[in-house]
């Protein structure tokens, strides 16, 4: 990290096609937050940072909560977390369950061939479909407000057209529940202002492909 | 799980070696909660679920949020995770590096030989050794009480001769504030009645080998 981080204010540090970078900008956006956006260098393994008055906060589902815990109510918002420890616990499942399953098999859509592609498409395809019965006829995953969950899963929509062409899916017709619900969030400004265009990541993903030498 | 599961109380589906288990039992212990264990088929590699009043509520570290968020101040105990939202971060960030550090080196120590085997105990050691700089001089890991990475850590403590013996570690010798802070966490009654002991562990991973035809 820079030495030149401010000791006061909130500062995120990411690179702009990570999700994950793409969870801590609809969240401070949401929440009506100052912030200073820094662009990291690419490529490096690195998740986003929040750095908040000096202090550093890493792992994007870590600072989503971190965020909803300093400003709970900040800008009259709800919180993305909702008050019942049960309902709490499965919003946090959902969201470690997209960590766990969308996140390598997306990449392994693009970055393998053959059988492993063919396993990831399998994983990717089931595990949207699950979250796709999760949400079921709600307007969001919380209910009928936007939250922790929907930050955690839209942060990828950039990415989908990417998935789509390198893995030969067709997620709005084999979705249509789940890209409904990704354009009911992509009204939101937070959203529309964090999403990176699909194309500008699709021409990321091809020279990352050339970077790590993938056919 | 079960069909037989009452609709009220608390159930704890685990199995006896499972260091995510035992996190569910220390917490339940050390808020004084009434319930049942619940010893489920060994080998599978589903972790343990907590049902309360019939909900089920999976993944440990969840598990023990839920516990803190349902039972905040049960039987005059402090919360595992601190008030402070930074320190919540703090507890959080190593929580999940336990996770992802820990829990699959430590299982190739014994799972493994040669090179991989080397891998795994230079990562077991380093993160360690992290986490032993963490700890510092406190007597815990959330300072003068024992909390969320308390638990999440002090879990694997009877898996430790295990690791020991197959990666061939000295541990008592390599890490003497970790072990030190392991009997300071083993004084108290819930984590010395949720610890299996260390031989009956190792027993259990000769009969895993054998399972798997592990060399």
């Amino acid at each position: 990290m820079g030495s030149d981080l401010p000791e006061k204010g909130l500062v995120l540090l990411s690179s702009w096609p990570s999700m994950f970078g793409i969870r801590g900008v609809i969240a401070l956006e949401e929440k009506g937050l100052e912030y200073e956006y820094r662009e990291e260098d690419l490529g490096n393994k690195k998740g986003p940072v929040l750095v908040h008055d000096g202090r550093p906060i890493c792992e994007s589902l870590i600072i989503l909560q971190y965020i909803d815990e300093t400003w709970p109510g900040a800008d009259g918002a709800p919180c993305f977390l909702p008050a019942d420890p049960f309902a709490r616990s499965q919003a946090r499942f959902w969201a470690d369950f997209i960590d766990k399953k969308i996140t390598d098999a997306g990449a392994n859509l693009w970055m393998t061939k053959g059988e492993a592609q063919a396993e990831a498409k399998k994983e990717f395809m089931e595990s949207l479909k699950l979250l796709e019965g999760e949400l079921g006829e709600k307007p969001y995953f919380g209910g009928e407000t936007f939250g922790f969950v929907d930050i955690a899963l839209v942060c990828f929509a950039s990415w989908f057209h990417t998935y789509d062409v390198s893995g030969s899916l067709n997620m709005e017709a084999e979705l249509p529940k789940l890209m409904a619900w990704v354009k009911r969030c992509q009204e939101r400004e937070s959203v529309s202002k964090a999403l990176p265009d699909p194309l500008k990541v699709y021409d990321f993903m091809l020279i990352l492909k050339k970077r790590y030498g993938i056919e």
